[in-house]
């Protein structure tokens, strides 16, 4: 007998993944340019030149037993040194190269600080809805319990007070993901400030540590004049897990970073324990050539002047033709409110009309779909008869 | 409170880590070029030229969202169509892209792999002594008991009979490492029929599935006339974990595959919990880039003459000198009798003549060092003086 739970986790059937499938198939029966497939959260944006660039110099100017080598587990220590000086003079925060683990991307990033912090299989995790389906898998893989509270309805803004109530001896952690996959929302300073105010009063009162996961693969991504808060600036116990995928499109590269906040409580424990756990995960070092590669173009971002294109188009077409949707204002996500209340369904019948959307339930609240509108602006203009069409069917103005 | 467990694991001082620190503090003091360093394996033979072309061609050829997107979660289509013809040619037995799944390096292969297969922490792994010191941490990371068994004295060849009395019931596989490391040992066709006919009887008896899980990062690594044997062929529970750090110099790119056999009992099923335990651990896909750069370099290795050469020197000196070996015909690692009981105090002594050695305590025996011989042929010439009054000092020659 093999693992029973990897098998299921194995052959579950992914939302998404059967959206990619059926899309695939549409696309060869009527033409690719027909089917408005908005399900997958892939950057359609390229790398920036520099990332080709110093990939290419790189391989001609280095050793290669150097540039393909094993670095130490904890990342090369220039690469370390650079991350950790951007992100000191960025945000006007402390962090040096020892608090910095270089990591196979934000997957692997949060496996490792779950691992590292969960202590015995009575510590819960908070994760608030709508959220990366994921995390309830990674949790599990530490040995806690995912704690569900879910964000204000419409706004999906931070429930203070439901979280306050999710909260007891065993919380061990909060995951925090802002700007939100999947409803594009980032979350204020003054509602991180009352979460952080709240973690506080909460640490005190049971005499715990309540650590922040700050799941940060889209602070790049931030539109308007909203700028992301830097959690680690608000609340000692953070730990950033951070990835390139989406900020140098780099997602199939696997390659980003945990930042454990020097302010964290026995902050050189945790980083320890961070390496600990990377070790037993599998995780020997991070990919080495991509490492230097991201440290020189650390700071660098994708030019997401497209997405934010499709974003103000997408969002005033939608709301102008009577979508209700959340602020849209980070990652690449557009978070509608479905026209009747089983999202499922209202994803079924947008297919009549080509539009591939995500029902909203895998990601923990009802009644809404995702929009991945990481795709080329083309196709988001095409596709607006198609939502308009589809609205009409629902109110009955056709 | 933190994970107790991941702290002392990231807190454990590794002896070759000690080593490092301190060969490199001694070649400050003295000199590179007067210390002996011969602790890590790390490969010191550049990349195969086509690797780094590769690299430089991909680049500059396929466009940035394809090449650095992501790919399934088992790995891009086409490398692994192309690695799983390259399996079923080279060893002439039936391998499809549907059995292999793309992996960031060996490590990764078997934490996967042990995730997958292991049910409950009843479940035991049999690991023969001299052992890669981090199976122990991956079965640990797995739920599961990791039983030792030792292998010969002297030729380190596979102890049948000590292996049948450790299988019980729970036994849930058996990692089989050939060319070894430590010991260099490449086990004989003979020896691995005879165990597979020894698991087969005992599968029979207890009705259970006793996977052999073959870590093969030496695969590529055989010298004079020993060819490596491919296990699938003899025994069809069987997993290969494989990664192209040694046999295409790219430790630090963590690359590799997990095979799983299409004849290992339901196979698909097995195949299913891989990809779930991938997902749990947090491994997304493997580096997107190099899965192609190794798929196009798949069966092109690095010149193994060099380590040949240093081998053979070494291996030739040594005995000569009067130092007893195990026969070094794998790997790049001699595996050589202390002089003392006490390896430790032996590698201490060792020292003083700038040969930094180490001892077999971690790998499981006692008595032995490893000389990783993956240095440049000066180094190993240069040595050998070293090695000489060493063991004058010991037999009181001096």
């Amino acid at each position: 007998m093999i693992s029973r739970e990897m098998l299921l986790l194995g052959k579950e059937p992914s939302v998404i993944r059967q959206i990619f499938e059926y899309s695939r198939k549409r696309k060869d029966e009527i033409g690719a340019d027909k089917v408005f497939d908005f399900s997958l959260g892939n950057p359609s944006i390229p790398a920036p030149k520099a990332v080709n660039e110093t990939i290419t110099r790189l391989v001609s100017s280095l050793p290669s037993t150097y540039l393909h080598g094993y670095t130490s587990a904890q990342g090369d220590m220039g690469v370390r040194t650079k991350i950790a000086h951007n992100i000191e003079n960025r945000f006007n925060c402390e962090c040096k190269a020892e608090n910095i683990y270089m990591t196979c991307g934000a997957a692997a990033s949060l496996t490792i600080t779950l691992k590292a912090m969960v202590s015995g299989n009575e510590d819960e995790i908070i994760i608030l809805a709508p959220y990366f389906p994921e995390y309830k898998v990674f949790i599990a893989n530490a040995g806690a319990k995912a704690v569900e509270v879910k964000c204000k309805a419409d706004t999906f803004s931070l429930d203070i007070a439901a979280i306050e109530k999710a909260i007891n001896k065993n919380t061990k952690g909060i995951i925090i993901n802002s700007p939100n996959n999947p409803s594009g929302v980032v979350f204020s300073k003054e509602e991180l400030e009352e979460l952080a105010g709240l973690l506080e009063a909460k640490q005190n009162e049971y005499g715990t540590e309540i650590y922040i996961i700050s799941d940060e693969p889209y602070r790049e991504l931030v539109y308007g004049d909203k700028t992301p808060t830097f959690i680690p600036k608000l609340y000692n116990n953070t730990v950033v897990c951070y990835s390139y995928s989406k900020s140098l499109s780099l997602p199939g590269e696997r390659i980003g970073y945990i930042f454990v906040s020097p302010l964290l409580k026995d902050s050189e424990d945790f980083f320890a324990a961070v390496c600990g756990a990377g070790r037993s995960l599998g995780f020997v070092c991070a990919p080495s050539l991509l490492q230097r590669v991201v440290a020189e173009c650390d700071g660098t971002a994708s030019d997401i002047g497209e997405y934010d294109k499709n974003r103000r188009l997408l969002y005033n077409s939608l709301t102008a033709m009577g979508y209700e949707a959340a602020s849209p204002d980070g990652a690449f996500y557009l978070f509608v409110k479905s026209l009747e209340a089983d999202a499922a369904a209202f994803c079924e019948r947008a297919k009549k009309y080509e539009l591939l959307l995500v029902p909203s339930d895998s990601f923990g609240v009802e009644g809404y779909v995702r929009i991945a509108y990481c795709v080329s602006y083309e196709q988001t203009e095409n596709s607006l008869p198609a939502f308009k069409a589809l609205y009409q069917e629902y109110k009955g103005e056709k």
